[in-house]
């Protein structure tokens, strides 16, 4: 496997990966939980309640019993004026969430699902 | 770009997809900064002085012009023992970096190269 991650790393971003074909997790989860001044033009995602979203996810992602998924805090994804921001990799889906019913959808109807919600993901 | 992402997140992970092809950031790397106390039998990456090496990987990336990068704060990616860990997405390679040199290596070698370094990558 190491030989063909290097192989394919190698080739760059262009071609499927086998590690990305076959990640360590399914789907490896980012959530942004930067948190800046409550003055700060650009905002944050903490400041919008990324981290209660963050742990609420990590909870429902296991009740869920959806395989192969972990949920990781990050520092800032620099995409805070779209926020709270969720990355999904390898995918590379990007998405705001806002509450917890947009978390269920994300486990749901991605990582659970096969319809990953259009209208919760960021612009490009 | 959106449809795209959404088509071919739909398809799970076995196939190339547009969103890991053409990624935000073509090298989004998450260096693991949990800390555990220096007695947890699991080590973290924090006590291993993961910290120190994510500031140096930020600065070094961005005095070398490396194209879309950004390197990332993450909580515990839960491969603790192999750490400091590193995970390079959307290829989803992932490294032990010990030292500063390591960084350079990946930094070097993988993302402004084509030969990621493989004595530096975890086991599957």
């Amino acid at each position: 496997m190491i030989d063909q991650a290097i192989d394919e790393a190698a080739t760059g971003h262009d071609e499927a990966t086998h590690s990305s074909a076959n990640p360590f997790f399914a789907f490896h989860v980012f959530v942004c939980t930067n948190r800046r001044p409550d003055t700060h033009p650009r905002g944050s995602c903490a400041a919008r309640g990324s981290e209660r979203l963050r742990d609420y996810m990590k909870v429902r992602a296991k009740e869920l019993g959806i395989a192969s998924v972990r949920v990781n805090t990050a520092g800032c994804l620099d995409r805070c004026e779209l926020g709270p921001c969720v990355v999904v990799y390898p995918q590379g889906v990007w998405y705001r969430v806002q509450n917890t019913a947009d978390v269920d959808r994300v486990l749901a109807e991605h990582l659970a699902g096969s319809n990953p919600p259009r209208d919760l993901m960021l612009p490009p």
